[in-house]
């Protein structure tokens, strides 16, 4: 049976001795002190780790039923969603107007790691609805939000995203539910969406739809998608709940994993919907909620990776198989334990040196975002905009591999459904796909976002790594880790250079190389993550820290990213530079 | 619901274009001239694509149930392994005397390439009885050999491998099942095994169980450890079933996948046994069926990739989303098909020069066995032992990816399990854990197999491409192949020459690096493969072949395999030059 321990240790580490938010002039910074923001983890910890883990088995072994149009979801979700709302996690970061505590992203980021690694179906409940509140936040009309926010800000209320059809996914523009104006300024939808998650329970007592549909006569294609609010129970003037509303769960999907959460086929029939923003502006609206969307994805990416490490460090520490060749370290045992073995010991850095990256990463990316938000700092929106694809692709791709190499570590009984770990890899897997699957964002990233604002942001990148190597290269044990970032981030910029040149004539040339840049740039991000953590880490050496031993881990750790990791890039750069041409060789009836 | 198509215009391709079986002096190949090889390649086609490959799914859905004592195994098996029993196809490749019909080795991995893909599950139960006859009729004595080999080569009694303990799996060292001599020259085996594949069930009238025991008083350790026949029903003399042995099985294990094979835990309470060979010698009777078991698994990854790759080709073609950036190619249609975005043409590609090179890479191991068996080439046995580690671990890791790469094509649809897509990932991964865990692989292969003989296999393997490239490099047409393995086989000797200076002083300086060098050499061999395809097919179309358009498709997935994949060396070995310090760094504490 597997554990989850929170790591609030290693966000505190994060937080402060590498980003040092509460030294940060953003708005909302000054509170987050290292005593505040570890008695919020703490208690996020606890909840976490001791209700919300023991129940991640417990949906992925029952699943969600649909009985009768009722969903049932799995024993004990009720009870510890109710704690989750009581404990106002739902809106840590959430307006205080609308019942939220207004807490910045980043301490939102760090919170939710936590729930998303104790378990990611359960977690998805309440972030749909963090979803779905932020687009009504950002483009409802004051009485949607007053009428909505309060309620799903506590999860009284649950929100879902509705976008997918039977015939269209990526491509939007394939979309036929219709909503047809009535009189009185509402519309009727009707149609049929797949694959929402959370799309019906009885954990709350309503559920906000955000649906996308077309008004029919506007624009052909994907500029005539509009959004709409659908609840599930009408609400009337005073708030209170009237009838029901015609939306219904037609399906639940038997999925490879996130078994705990009902992820519904939802039937729209005449359903009454409320405009959300402007008519034929879905997307954009749609979009608000997309790209948080994503990066709360990513982060499921690097949850999953760091609760499957942890169970395979404690199955590597406690399982005796074979001897150290270099000679027995358990001589008294009738075995060594798994950990002296160098291959065992290769997967466990694998894992170690990617989570610890990635959680920086993310945080990192967190605040960029309250930068952009709070402080409305334009150019950490650009920066943050480029950053995203990268975050879900990259961190998503790399977790459910570290997810496999965790399951791994076990060898027989990883296979074995009881010991959990097959389960942190089949629920990891859908972190590839949803929010736009990763090769949706390696295409975003190359197609959209590096030319954005004449290529600014990327620049702006470029110019980070060089200052941050600079202002490096002289520090003792630094170069580690300047002369590896240094070489990686060449490489990046070899492969901008390549699309620069190759992509006006053909976009194929860019495309066929889109997915190894975002895997490039993530490798440059992460060593760029593990460069900023090895200048924390020998400033608190050098400040004669009492926990010398955890900043030795941690540079040791960071070596083992730079040497053993950072080598893909030169890889991904030979194959982006190799161009469309081996890829797009053969006609499709040749295939 | 998917589909498997037989790849047998492939299969010929390599047995007769590339590897010449016909031409071959090897005993037996004389025999497996084009027509022949055909019809028999036809018929396992049509076997496995409309018989077995439909009870893929039915066998993960249902899975196997234990009631009072006995295995159901899911609806349609039994009559299917009738059909495959009454076809003669367990026997393809074995004595004649037994029963068999005496085909070479390599006929044989041609055909279980497509029981395999088609449904792994169900084929397990004929490929551990062929594991099982091939060690009785390695190390069995006559009277062995009659009693089990007649009924177990035709399938009418099934076997298994018991190796494992619930507190030994690698480190058969530790094991307790004990095996206490008994005065008529028979044991009594007591002790738990588990994990093991088809332990129990009522396809067939007997099950014989061989079974890894220590006689007491005999070796500490590994070296202590005996093989025992031990028959669900013992036999008598008169070849008739006789009573129930006191075998049975405790538990059926819930898997991530292979639902369709019971995995059991198996209690021997006093069972009678048989010593197979002699005592304390049992690990070497077992290599006998490890070795060829490990093979068989590596070809199990190459069939999962490519089943799961012909239902991602087909969904890429039929699946309408998005335009190609270059201009519409189905203008009339709402959409193009996914086929048109070069990243699908990407995870398309990667695929299919997986897969295709991969088969080559099964079957020259396969002619190497015939070489070494049939022809008593000591070489030829010298170089598949160093390749066996390779093929099982390298084509393992890889299908698994490739199987999770078409199940990305899939988008949401790949998540779901009605589509097939998730199983095909779920069954392909047990192949990188069990017969030898991947890491073992590579330890294997770095710790035993480079020195195995002074280095003598690996020279040999090196001098094989060399002279390859000798020979071909101003063959027109074959520059984009030869030059790009140059590279890679120097990669793979520059990390073979890092291991020579480092291992001695430091073990773990080789063993740090073993699952890159594995990796590493898997790519080689696959890029040998490929130049040997381009070779046979610039030689085809040379002399005027009228299927032109299939030779063009293979140089062209070739040069994919050689400029994409490829340059994956530079980074195994890069990693393994960063040596055992990175790796080894933490305490086991400091973790």
């Amino acid at each position: 049976m597997p554990s989850y321990t929170a790591p609030t240790k290693d966000l505190q580490y994060v937080l402060h001795d590498v980003l040092h938010v509460s030294d940060s002039d953003v708005p909302g910074y000054a509170e987050l002190e290292p005593d505040f923001t570890s008695a919020v983890l703490e208690e996020a910890g606890k909840l976490t780790s001791e209700v919300i883990a023991p129940l991640n088995a417990v949906g992925d072994t029952e699943g969600c039923k649909l009985e009768n149009g009722v969903v049932r979801v799995p024993s004990g979700f009720q009870e510890a969603f109710d704690q989750v709302r009581e404990g106002g996690w739902p809106g840590l970061d959430m307006p205080e107007e609308y019942g939220g505590q207004n807490m910045p992203y980043v301490l939102g980021t760090a919170v939710g790691e936590m729930f998303s690694a104790a378990n990611q179906a359960f977690t998805m409940y309440q972030g749909l609805t963090h979803g779905a509140a932020s687009a009504i936040l950002a483009h409802g009309s004051d009485q949607q939000k007053d009428t909505y926010l309060p309620k799903m800000v506590s999860c009284q209320w649950t929100g879902t995203m509705n976008l997918t059809e039977p015939h269209c996914g990526t491509d939007l523009g394939l979309m036929r539910t219709k909503a047809e104006p009535q009189d009185d300024g509402t519309y009727k939808l009707t149609g049929q969406k797949i694959f929402i998650s959370s799309g019906e329970h009885e954990m709350a007592e309503n559920i906000i739809h955000l649906v996308l549909a077309k008004i029919p006569g506007g624009p052909e294609g994907i500029k005539g998608v509009s959004l709409f609010i659908v609840p599930k129970f009408l609400v009337k003037d005073d708030g209170s709940l009237g009838d029901r509303n015609g939306v219904t769960c037609g399906k639940l999907e038997e999925k490879m994993g996130i078994h705990g959460n009902s992820t519904c086929v939802m039937n729209y029939d005449g359903a009454t919907g409320y405009l959300l923003g402007q008519e034929h502006k879905g997307m954009r609206a749609m979009f608000t909620m997309m790209n948080e969307a994503r990066i709360g994805v990513g982060m499921q990416g690097l949850a999953q990776a760091d609760v499957a490490y942890q169970n395979a460090l404690a199955y590597a520490k406690d399982r005796l198989q074979g001897r150290d060749v270099t000679g027995a370290k358990n001589p008294d045992g009738p075995a060594d334990p798994l950990i002296v073995h160098p291959d065992v010991r290769r997967m466990l850095m694998d894992q170690k040196s990617f989570v610890e990256g990635g959680r920086a990463f993310i945080l990192w990316g967190a605040s960029l975002i309250d930068k952009a938000h709070r402080a409305e700092d334009k150019d950490a929106d650009g920066l943050i905009s480029l950053m995203t694809p990268v975050i879900k692709g990259f961190l998503t791709d790399e977790g459910f591999d570290m997810t496999i190499t965790a399951q791994q570590v076990f060898g027989g009984h990883g296979y074995i459904e009881e010991w959990g770990m097959s389960q942190f890899a089949r629920d990891a897997r859908i972190a590839m796909i949803y929010e736009g699957a990763n090769g949706v964002q390696a295409l975003d990233l190359v197609g959209r976002k590096l030319a954005q604002d004449g290529g600014k942001h990327v620049m702006a990148f470029f110019d980070l790594v060089k200052n941050f190597c600079a202002e490096n290269k002289d520090v003792e044990g630094m170069a580690d880790f300047v002369e590896p970032l240094k070489k990686a981030s060449k490489d990046l910029q070899a492969a901008g250079m390549y699309f620069m040149q190759n992509g006006m004539k053909n976009p194929n040339a860019a495309l066929s190389g889109s997915n190894d840049f975002m895997h490039l740039f993530g490798h440059v991000c992460l060593g760029l993550m593990w460069g900023m953590m090895a200048r924390a880490s020998l400033k608190a050496l050098e400040d004669g820290t009492p926990d010398a031993a955890f900043h030795e881990t941690k540079l040791a750790t960071g070596r083992y990213y730079m040497t053993r990791r950072l080598p893909a890039t030169a890889m991904h750069l030979a194959r982006i530079e190799s161009g469309a041409d081996p890829v797009m060789a053969l006609d499709a009836e040749a295939f």
